[in-house]
């Protein structure tokens, strides 16, 4: 096992109902930016919800943060902090409107062009505005870690940053809330989330027994329940479970002490930033052809995953090792999502510009050894169609 | 799954060599107190690695913290805080030492009797002195967690405080500083921390299932790893996993909306103030017998139980309960703890007395649905015999 320092200090309110609590979280007298994506928190109610709990707060609004939130979009926000004297953020959406609302909370307290905080990766970035989520969109986890990614359009850029100081001090998560979600945002949801331990976990073999055991609890709930949540959109205990599963799948409980994966994510986000390809597709129609090139690398975890998680105990190794990257393929599908990039419009004469971007943003030694060049990554691409 | 709110601030540093790390995390000028107990951490140099770590700061000691910290002792303990004028409080031990402190950090911020602070059960106690811990013993799960057990020698009791204030700000565990610990130490270790998580889970069945599949990761690891860390005492990887599963049992996250027993604990306090029982020894005594009574109540958890933990799919499902609670005993006796009270002097004519002692401390109605009355009780110890 690594050394590792662990701290997550956000505060989980969990639970039917809990929205009415977030005034307890906010300093009296504090002026509140609401900020939300694309206008479905006010046909839900959830809006509404929130403002009601927030009576006696100056609260101002800022909508329309985009999917992938730009530093277009945020920097209009930051200029409202700035405009209104905001001193407290609350993001009430999913990822992506959290992701935005931390890059204003860092933004709002940075002297020169907040871009500057997304070069350095956040890097030395202590100081930030307070920021509270109320959930609406299990899949990033965002609400309880230090990260967000910010796309820059003009650019073709999508990066991300790190900082302690954007740990949201709370994050309210109301199962109830996520019914009214279309059934692909939950689709894409279970696949991120599954994804994220899958990079945190499908790696070397490294005698973390514990951290694999949460890792593979997760997945294990996941597969379970994520083909109900399609047929059963209000069946509380299947969203209350997969919504805790997307929180822990990124609060950093699961990467304590083990190295990390993350190229599918990495080439996924220039497959996002070049085509506008929905994170979780990009996670689906990559990761069975990245982990088919890694697949002698990942030998013995590949081998740990099939057994526990698909029971495949028959077989020689490699059998068992491409039964279990089968298994997993045909759970993306089960869940609605294609894993192919040819579904999404690609062809073979896009691979040289995919690994052009990754050479671009400095994408060109991924993996948790640092050895997925652009030429691993275009042997996993031709598997991709 | 039931609402909750789970937050947990302690910072976990974790690994070999991080003690020296300490003073990035106390205030520079800090007066600090470091608690320990029977001078074991003198003997192993782990005091002199404190003190060398916290080199420029004003130090003072107070050692002889007996298991079972009491009243009695921590109020000499306090008396030095105030006389000393300290403001930062470094327990470096196991969970006693870990406990005793933390009532000396709410008590020492208290106007009037500290003994108040346990008859409220650290209701509405939110001043305390900062704690940190260097965590020795890996068992109590104390080094993150908001509570504390005190025993009062003069009143035969044994009971514990809740308080969000009594959370160390930081707890390193190095799993270096396990290797000279007894080995039934680390007997005693495993078996609290594995009743601590079967508290949690051994309940009803109701869909919690990512807090299941959590709460089995670690009786997985336990089970794996407890037997090999007996003959093995300087395997740093098995040592690793049991520091962390010792943490995990007992740091909310597994008790994160699902109900929770105890009573096997709550009988087994009595134990320890009437007779002097270990800690560890009570509830192996103890929990055979417990589920032994209860197994109608938790039989779909026990079945669960049975077959993910133990593979047990064959036979009736009373036959796998059987089963199920035969193969708890024989871990624990593989971890060389006694199931039986008569191997700890205790006869059946001590029964009454133990549930006057459990009446005495108004604990008539224990267990995850306050049905675990004394006559209960009863029925569990004439098993443990």
């Amino acid at each position: 096992m690594n050394n590792f320092v662990y701290e997550n200090p956000t505060k989980i309110i969990f639970g039917q109902g809990q929205i009415s609590k977030i005034s307890r979280e906010i300093p009296a007298g504090s002026r509140v930016l609401i900020t939300y994506g694309g206008g479905s928190v006010k046909k839900t109610g959830v809006l509404d919800e929130v403002k009601a709990a927030l009576e006696g707060y100056d609260i101002v609004e800022f909508g329309g943060i985009e999917p992938n939130p730009t530093y277009e979009t945020m920097m209009k926000a930051i200029e409202m902090v700035h405009s209104q004297k905001i001193d407290y953020l609350l993001a009430v959406g999913g990822g992506s409107v959290i992701d935005g609302t931390k890059f204003v909370a860092v933004g709002a307290r940075y002297d020169g062009d907040p871009w500057e905080i997304m070069i350095r990766r956040g890097k030395g970035i202590n100081e930030a505005l307070p920021l509270g989520v109320v959930l609406t969109l299990p899949a990033a986890g965002s609400e309880s870690n230090p990260r967000a990614v910010i796309s820059r359009k003009s650019m073709n850029a999508k990066i991300s940053l790190y900082s302690h100081a954007v740990f949201p001090r709370f994050a309210v998560l109301d199962p109830t809330k996520t019914y009214t979600l279309p059934i692909k945002q939950i689709s894409n949801g279970v696949i991120d989330a599954f994804m994220h331990v899958f990079e945190q976990y499908m790696t070397c073999q490294m005698e973390a027994r514990l951290q694999d055991r949460f890792a593979e609890g997760i997945l294990h709930t996941l597969i379970e329940l994520g083909p109900v949540a399609l047929q059963e959109p209000e069946n509380y205990d299947v969203r209350a479970n997969l919504m805790l599963c997307a929180t822990m799948a990124l609060n950093g409980l699961i990467a304590a002490g083990v190295p990390q994966d993350w190229s599918t994510h990495m080439v996924g986000h220039e497959l996002t930033a070049l085509y506008g390809m929905e994170h979780a597709s990009t996670l689906a129609a990559l990761a069975p052809g990245m982990l088919t090139v890694l697949k002698d690398k990942k030998h013995a975890k590949l081998l740990q995953y099939g057994e526990r998680i698909w029971g495949l105990t028959e077989g020689s190794e490699d059998e068992r090792i491409d039964q279990a990257i089968a298994k997993t393929k045909a759970f993306f599908e089960t869940m609605n999502l294609k894993t192919n990039l040819s579904d999404h419009g690609l062809t073979r004469d896009n691979i040289p510009e995919i690994l052009d971007s990754l050479r671009a943003h400095d994408m060109v030694r991924l993996g948790e050894d640092q050895d997925v060049t652009p030429e691993v990554v275009r042997q996993a691409l031709e598997l991709s169609f």
